[in-house]
């Protein structure tokens, strides 16, 4: 099939075709409304006439950045990749991404679970919702994720054929590459203008070498280390969230890299959190829920990670008997320490990267008021410097805490 | 064209519809041997009747092991890695590679630069042949393929279409992950059974947990870490070597691996040289000079790294002016000890698997005195254990020195 651009009609007449999809949807009449924010792809919610509960989102990507206009190429091959990683991450943890009904990497299309009743967790967090089984998810599907597309449990040839799914997704990687460890800390065009122009603090962030050559040799691991399929881009706008369920979504970033960076990446978002809770609502309370959270998160993450790890014997890594049990324990809590150590020292880049670079959260560069919002760029920025230079050496989540209380 | 195996009189026919091997050899009339010592593959020498000293090697891999019979099953597959590394490395130094004249990947082979005048560099070495220039060509060979094949040099998506052509080598790499840094330490059926039997060394070498730790974080690396594009077997006896030249053969382990791993196999077979005639040729002249010829190569790697990375100054990692000069020649030198460092890693491991595992070398193995052979042993565990405890913070290349001098 050659790739064609659906619009809301004939996105219905694609979808008559499509069984698996016509077969949830039974004998209904369906209706095309297009949703969503619309910065990349298109999407639609395709939705039954006779039973409103009956939807579906198509979502379509197009083969430059939508927001920005044609002129903007981006390749639309950015949702093959999201669909193999979405089937991926179904087939090792289902309950964590949308369900999908249909994918035609042809034309550039998905079609999945229609999360109604979610909200997008970045909002859900600014408006102090306390998700009590967000960590315990959430370090259920990195646990889950990361080891079993990792060598500590494939197979050397298995492994490989993960790594020939993903890495050609080069456009997005370079995205990452240039947007979370470069552009950000250095004078340029695609900086936010209106942040960097006459602001003392950025100078010194610029100038701040120390830091700067730990974010390079972070990039250099996020380039070159393949440990496992990553999500890509595992913000808290990737996270729809209510009471009872996390589903990530839009991984059209998927690649196979470093353990560390969708933990740091998350961990940095909820950063953000908890420093506009400290500038802007206040609330000590819903801080001290943000923090229990970021230490349940990155405890039980460990924890689980190594419980799968104690059932797959052989792997690309390991043959059984190899090492004693003593020696093969004490391998294993050295490596997920160094997992933890890693993902701090991606928690500053990206957390840094937020406050002068193209793309801002809307936790710190949403904040209407100037000086508030200069306060809290300050706090994230200490925060990333402490995480950036003590990353090599923390030994546990509690000093991850207290980086966070000590800043001011 | 269908796969088809070549014998000695449909080479010639293959070759006749060859225009590059043809034009090459004029209007002469050819003949084919049968040549090399068939462990993998076939290899004919092509030469014409009129001019014996118009040659070229024909190479064809067949889809098993052939010194083992068809029932071992090796793709063939592995020739289309050994062509495309042979191109790249030509490519970035053409003077170090046999010249290619034809290659078809869909037959498995490569017609290429018969070596008349070399020998392979292990006999040379056996032989106490002081090779001077060689310190010289392999450090350029070794500083340019690995610097030019790097995100130190490439865009990022050059660096993923290289990673692209060689990601799939799996055969290849699973042999080495199994055989240098598995096996060999460990009870198992592949390992020299005369050697490991009733050998207390064996046996405190397969309980040594501190040792295979080392190993284990090693393998781990590289399978995981994507620097460069390495020749993935590059021992003394894949150098064809006369006092001119030294040309690099067989890459068909050839992959995306870590930096330091080519440079530590073969410092790797320095050392069993070194062992060899520390223990049987007594040579202390002779012994000097490989000592100083490790050095010079290491310590001459280094500075042409440098120097090409002096000349790239935008890629994949780096864009100019992201740091000052002397925060960036800070980061460039602990980098380059940094590849230092995992090299004596790796030559930890492939000098120590040659002692017990599948694969012995000629200066070892083929000691025929018993005691003499066990002495050698030894010391070329004695070596690789202080390298695999010590190379996280070996300071330069003379401490490597030291610890081959303190070896008995």
């Amino acid at each position: 099939m050659n790739y064609k651009k659906l619009d809301k009609l004939t996105v219905l007449d694609y979808i008559l075709d499509v069984n698996s999809v016509m077969s949830y949807f039974g004998e209904d009449e369906l209706q095309a409304d297009e949703i969503g924010d619309g910065n990349l792809n298109y999407v639609y919610k395709i939705s039954s006439i006779q039973d409103s509960q009956k939807a579906l989102i198509l979502k379509q990507a197009v083969p430059y950045l939508r927001c920005v206009g044609e002129d903007f190429a981006l390749s639309r091959e950015r949702m093959s990749y999201e669909i193999r990683a979405l089937q991926k991450f179904y087939s090792i943890f289902p309950s964590f991404v949308p369900k999908v009904h249909h994918a035609n990497e042809a034309m550039s299309l998905v079609v999945m679970e229609y999360l109604d009743s979610y909200t997008i967790m970045r909002k859900g967090l600014i408006e102090r919702t306390e998700y009590k089984k967000f960590s315990e998810q959430i370090s259920t599907f990195m646990a889950a994720t990361l080891f079993y597309t990792s060598s500590l449990h494939l197979s050397s040839s298995e492994k490989r054929a993960l790594v020939d799914r993903f890495n050609s997704n080069v456009e997005l990687c370079k995205l990452s590459e240039d947007f979370v460890f470069s552009f950000a800390f250095m004078e340029h065009e695609t900086n936010n203008k209106e942040r960097v122009e006459d602001s003392k603090e950025a100078k010194k962030l610029f100038l701040d070498m120390e830091l700067k050559e730990k974010i390079l040799e972070l990039k250099y691991k996020f380039m070159t280390q393949s440990d496992a399929l990553l999500h890509g881009d595992l913000h808290t706008g990737s996270i729809m969230i209510n009471e009872t369920r996390a589903c990530i979504i839009d991984p059209e970033f998927a690649f196979v890299g470093p353990f560390g960076f969708d933990i740091g990446v998350l961990l940095a978002n909820f950063v953000s959190s908890y420093v506009y809770h400290s500038v802007v609502s206040r609330d000590d309370e819903y801080k001290e829920w943000l923090l229990l959270g970021i230490k349940e998160f990155l405890a039980k993450f460990q924890t689980k990670f190594l419980d799968f790890w104690s059932e797959s014997k052989n792997s690309a890594l390991l043959i059984e008997g190899y090492l004693d049990s003593i020696t093969l324990e004490a391998y294993k809590r050295k490596f997920v320490k160094d997992i933890l150590r890693d993902s701090v020292g991606f928690a500053g880049c990206e957390a840094a990267r937020r406050v002068y670079g193209v793309a801002g959260v809307e936790e710190i560069r949403g904040i209407k008021d100037n000086l508030l919002r200069e306060k809290a760029e300050e706090m994230v920025l200490k925060i990333a410097r402490e995480f950036l230079m003590r990353y090599k050496t923390i030994q546990n989540c509690d000093e991850i805490l207290e980086i966070l209380r000590d800043a001011r």
